[in-house]
């Protein structure tokens, strides 16, 4: 039976960022065990989008594909959604504005949870990051996104988001706060969204009280000292923007 | 089923060592997903030992009994145990000594799992800890072990030490590195180890690549900021000796 009430992470946001990009957790275990939730592919090849019990990759080229259940996943996080609460939102002007008001849920609901999120909207405005992949020798999460990435802006369009929210205690295996990847209605585009802006919209939480970590089973995995503080090399992968919005 | 290969912690040490001495997780939930482990009690009413199924509470009076299944557990590790890699000692001087053996056997397996350890031994010497429990309004982890605390030493005693090592990435949900707890053949005496030396012993490891958090279901638990540094504070809690024995 699978724990629906379990946030399940492939490694660690700090084992990424430290360039341990490869893996043995493939597209099929995460399948297994969340049919929702966000990640990236061997190498960093592009964003994970999971929705409705399908793996979607998001390549640096812009193309999104189902990922083949053989892909093999360095680091994502998934759950099996369940809709708990609904939070109706008007008139978003920018990501700031949609985690304000995200986090003042999460105060009402418990801060010490997880929480999985997902909205289906028309984003006035939307731009989202892929990248594409990089060989071994792996480098650092930074240096795997330099020169690799590509942004993507898009007016008027419908799509989910999917986000995750870690409480403030999660900095040595991930990171506090939120995280949001997009795809689009019809499948063609999506990535790691860096802005948006949206007119009406309504936040489904599945609020989650089990964290599942399953560590690859990996000789090169040991090798790591994760302990090593990764924070700002973190915080400038997942936020750098190449280009405002505005 | 049961997830035999995960380590299953309740709570957060951190939310322990901040006071959040109550919750919502029973004995019962415990025995469901381990049969193997340490914790303590509601209030820290005492040191919990989990070995074949059973539940121990080592009491402050130095009293051991089985522990109800409705009783309140507010943090433990414990694991389904499967004997995964054996290693044989002889002349263990001290604690220090008895670590750095299992350290070393940590390195050759991979530092980066989490490893549930068993060894039933005569131990020449053992000294360990227990303690009486606080009421509510619950003071911190330091605050409900002063003058609380009860010290014992015993000498070629037949018993068994369980043991759980984390990874060094654990600082914010645990402490890294080792924890052990002792329970007497005949379960009339146990309690959290201060110091221990054998001439003769097999230490058991079940190497666990899982890890699953399980987090009360508790408004009480959302008012703690978890994020704060508490490493002092456990570090004392756990290695305070008020007398050596040696």
């Amino acid at each position: 039976m699978v724990e629906r009430e379990s946030i399940n992470q492939v490694a660690l946001l700090q084992s990424l960022a430290q360039g341990y990009l490869g893996g043995t957790i493939k597209v099929k275990d995460i399948r297994a065990v969340g049919d929702t939730g966000i990640g990236t592919f061997e190498g960093v090849n592009g964003e994970m989008i999971v929705l409705d019990g399908t793996v979607y990759q998001a390549l640096g080229d812009g193309r999104v594909v189902v990922a083949d259940d053989k892909v093999v996943v360095p680091y994502a996080t998934v759950t099996m959604f369940d809709d708990d609460v609904a939070l109706d939102l008007t008139n978003v002007a920018d990501k700031t504005a949609f985690e304000n008001a995200l986090n003042k849920a999460v105060k009402e609901y418990g801060e010490n949870s997880f929480y999985m999120v997902k909205m289906h909207a028309e984003f006035s405005s939307i731009l989202f990051r892929s990248e594409y992949g990089s060989q071994q020798p792996y480098p650092t999460l930074l240096e795997a996104l330099k020169g690799k990435q590509t942004e993507f802006t898009a007016k008027n369009i419908k799509g989910t988001l999917v986000g995750l929210y870690c409480p403030n205690y999660m900095g040595g295996l991930n990171t506090p706060g939120w995280h949001f990847h997009f795809i689009s209605d019809d499948k063609k585009q999506g990535g790691h969204i860096l802005e948006l802006s949206l007119n009406k919209g309504t936040v489904h939480f599945d609020k989650t009280d089990k964290f599942t970590m399953m560590l690859p089973d990996d000789k090169h995995f040991h090798e790591f000292n994760l302990a090593k503080d990764m924070k700002e090399e973190i915080r400038s992968a997942e936020q750098d923007k190449q280009a405002g919005m505005k």
